[in-house]
């Protein structure tokens, strides 16, 4: 598989660039007979797209998608099902200084050295967080067929804005929070704090990473496979895809590594007549394999590096030091942006799999 | 894809159980011409073999790699290398009890549940972090690959066993002193505070987790896709295919996304006529390409979930509670072990990135 | 891989359907570097379009292709090339009927069990022979990438019509001839007769089959993979691709195996201080391997399913007999609108196997 | 996938060669719960190898299969199937002389300029005909899942050797007679005019091909899938990865080229309550798909390459003509080792789809 695609059964690739004429989606392998309109995509789209706020960047796009293939008479045919989004609003311009000098942070530089130049440089191109937007257009498909098949539900939301930090784990209940407010942080204290720090560093020309935890629930138990096909490494491949995610861990992640086993396996109980474990430290992966408690993910952003601060770089050219202010519309945090994508690539994975196991047939009804 | 392969140009496919006839790899892909011998996968073989100490598990196995295919007067041949090592010293009837209590931690429930108990439970069976030596055989021959055709250079360590952290990053210079002591830290004095804290966690029948730390140097520009095919997605994938993993972040990584932009960001300077950066908080890959700079990650590992300690697990015929003291040999922390692994998945990884951006030909010399 | 996909490191996914909105293609793979502008898939994409004569079908199509990414200054970037072409001029009413009459020899029947009728069947949907045109958007990009690179080139032409037979084999010297009439025969006389027959059939509301040969020179030597990755195998999977295609030989073929060893094998000889073979009745493939030798196929046609007589079929409601007589336009022979799809899947199997084979690199010049 | 796998979701990796150690095989995705033993490979097994009868070559193998993993108290477990065959009896002095003289028609000179040399050459190594036990290997596994699951039966039998051609189709009366001859063509007189020209051409130090035709019945509708995942896409790549086979036909294939729509159209009709066509000309096959008729294909091997002829060839180090005459034991005719491997090949990529298509579960029972 190349490095635009990903998934066996339920496969997705991306195209296009960030100033490109569209950016667009193949999913090939979705199940025939799902209920499928642009506005179940639109939707999910919405809530990760730009200019929505004060705290994420000013550039305006309508990123209205289009299904050009695949779905016939509102439903799906098992046919690829094409997806596009034209591009609009894009200031190429900006990005004319940045040939030259490569963005701290950025692909800037490794982009232009591996293609020698011939990448479209414009914006990020292909390197672009915008690109994101395909995921969701995956992700909304597959979280659908998720949902009307099995039940299964994934939701995330921002849970760390720099050193500000939600308590707690959020609930089901509080779900219906996390988009309330512009950081997607469901505790309404905790956001208005993060606002506060995102606009801060706006300010200070600066930028603020963050991490994203992602829950999702009703998942059966045995999903995944042992060794390469454990759940646990396709979802963290595929999040990986997201431009800035520098770490992902699973259940107590990196502090159960400071634990002890008594401390961090979660023991077995009968619940409602159901196999759960007292404690979810396992983060519902157990051997690569689905223990039908809930999939608890953590994403780790790191601080957007397109920053107003002047930094050093290079002239490419020259080989000769110099320095570099990013101007253009940037996020100061791309964080509250994520939720949806998290979403979208979660879903996407576990589609996939439950294909693979047989529990989402070739054609629904 | 199926789940017991990976890698697209250098692919690896691993078989075999814990306490079955045997464990093996195939490699396919491998360039012909690479002078190859068992002494090479041997060597690297027997850093990660149990009985070596009194830190790891007693099991006693003389893990001797035979090659079977792809391996002709002394180089390969381009052909599948196809490798096994015959298992020896098990005690299956350790196991019996397991069938019907899942070991809180452990695969059993969630593999009984998704194989409706044909799967082969003896000793974790295709679950068991005895697969990792299949790991250490293919990996061993990917080093051989990347270090001869390229120089890349990668290497791992402890830093950190329980709450015990090593403190600053492990130089080159200190390569050496890795594999001086049992619990693979190349600072002394930590090694002894590692090694006295599981040995307590043993005598208490318990265990503990820890961090690998790898390093990997003289990488060149440009490995590595956008998207799916990064390298970030594609290490993580192979990582979390080890057993106990639960947490893979890449350079500043999890710290990181609690900082501001101009903090994390990797400023460029010229050094010795080459393009690098003053830091290396990307741990050497942006957009998910590498930028030269040394490719830097961290593995978290849960503590080991087999313990001597009573836990409470449900029969899983009759539904109803129980309790299970793990008994036979197990590590009291498998970080130790996992350098090599973490080494021969990295190589792996980046094995397959080099022939596919065709830095190594299909044919060497 | 998906079914809608071939080709591991130059990857092709089509999409769209007959009727819906559009057709496409995504590339990914191509290497950065290459001049490509819509012009270089435009020209090859008119030699298979529809409406252009008598003897093929007079639906009008513009069929006017749009490259949405991957190409940036004129030349592509390595991201995915994706490409579209808009339908136009369906006359779906005439496909009505079909839902419940299932047209014999065509794909009705066993797609409208496999997708219980969600399947898009307007002209065939998914399985109609207008998705060829997206084997030519990807086909064109790799033809120009072997031509450039390597200096391969692909010819195919009409060898036989019904029981019509081009004698001899086209000579480097008759490529010219292949398009100057509308069965694609460089011999003027068998291209006559072939007309004829063509408009026999077709006047009596039949249709005709026919056999496509192809050829290919300056072919490296050592291109194909031993066992599964023979040329052969990924040639006759990518040309059994082709809907109607029912029979795929290379060199002497079927004849071939009614011969002897020492008749049938190609001696060496040396010819201009290259290693040369007498014969080519391997048709430049040994061992699944090019030998340097032309790579020579045929391709069997079988005649167009949808034809004016009435026929025998069923109801697939009532599961009682009745009876059909096809209407639409539709061509009374696909033969002659097949070289250029021919020569597509060759490019396309053969780039992607110089590819592997390190033979063109990831980034021209 | 790199060359020497196939499959999806029933996958096959092949490793080995003619004079190494061993050949073996490996299954990945196998559903877990299939009752299996070696016995149940070695007696496919046996129906092919060497050394049966006068018309074969004089090499003799046990060829004994091992079982090394996968398979726990009888039956699968869901885990890799590795399986081996010890090579013995290996008469490598008869090859030396190879190394610089390629034989016509064989892989000699492709693969040694592909590998520089580097490949083991010894009786074709990774190119013979011995590998196509591995394909029976894997095949006995495929062919007994289907003839458990879904009552799935493919027979394949020689058709035609060299010019002697039985007449008519077999039917599934006739299946007991295939192995009752050596020649393996279930009309005995047939048989016997074939068994006079094999033993005629080996006389005359000469070799004859011949042609294997496969019938697989009882399968359900709707295999398959549109473009590059066909049925005659998929059967194709496996049998082309049989050394020596030069044509793969289905149904009508060749001869249905010649003829009218109106001619080669199958008719629908009602039989028995069921939905056939009156006649077979799609063998099976409908746009890809299988329409529940018996799946009839053919498949061209050309006349073995290894004859005692003296033949002109090149000394590769001077680039200087040369002669040639093949020693060593050799087959005068490979076809009456065929059906087997046919069969296999047929079964395995049958498997593949029916598990894509959910009609084989992952677990059985």
């Amino acid at each position: 598989m190349l490095g635009s695609s990903i998934g066996e059964r339920f496969g997705f690739t991306s195209f296009g660039e960030s100033h490109g004429r569209c950016i667009g989606a193949v999913i090939d392998g979705c199940p025939a007979g799902l209920e499928l309109e642009e506005k179940d995509i639109q939707k999910m789209l919405d809530l990760r797209k730009p200019g929505q706020s004060l705290v994420s960047t000013q550039r305006k796009e309508g990123d209205v998608v289009e299904i050009l293939s695949g779905v016939f008479r509102g439903y799906t045919t098992g046919a690829p099902i094409a997806m596009i989004i034209w591009n609009q609003d894009q200031h190429s311009k900006d990005y004319e200084q940045l040939i030259r000098k490569p963005r701290p942070g950025h692909s800037d530089y490794p982009a232009w050295a591996k293609y020698k130049g011939f990448n479209d440089f414009r914006g990020g191109g292909r390197f672009s967080g915008r690109l994101t937007a395909t995921f969701v257009m995956a992700g909304a498909i597959a979280r659908k067929l998720l949902s009307q098949t099995l039940g299964i539900e994934t939701y995330s939301y921002t849970s760390q804005i720099g050193k500000i930090k939600m308590k707690g784990q959020v609930t089901p209940k509080m779900k219906k929070d996390i988009y309330s407010n512009e950081v997607r942080c469901p505790d309404k204290k905790t956001a208005q704090q993060m606002r506060t720090a995102i606009l801060a560093a706006k300010k200070n020309g600066d930028s603020l990473g963050g991490i994203i935890e992602s829950i999702t629930s009703n998942i059966p138990v045995g999903l995944g496979e042992p060794i390469f096909g454990s759940l646990e490494s396709d979802l963290s491949k595929a999040l990986y895809s997201i431009p800035a995610v520098k770490g992902v861990e699973f259940g107590s992640g990196f502090y159960g590594s400071t634990t002890s086993g008594y401390v961090n396996n979660d023991q077995y109980m009968i619940k409602n007549g159901k196999i759960v474990t007292n404690t979810n430290n396992a983060g519902g992966i157990l051997g690569g394999l689905s223990n039908a408690m809930p999939i608890v993910l953590r994403v780790a952003f790191k601080p957007a590096s397109s920053i107003a601060k002047k930094q050093n770089t290079i002239d490419i050219k020259t080989k000769k030091p110099t320095s570099l202010v990013v101007t253009g519309r940037h996020d100061p945090c791309v964080v509250p942006r994520a939720p949806p994508v998290v979403d979208s690539l979660v879903s996407v994975v576990l589609a996939d799999h439950a294909i693979k196991c047989g529990l989402i047939p070739p054609v629904l009804r």
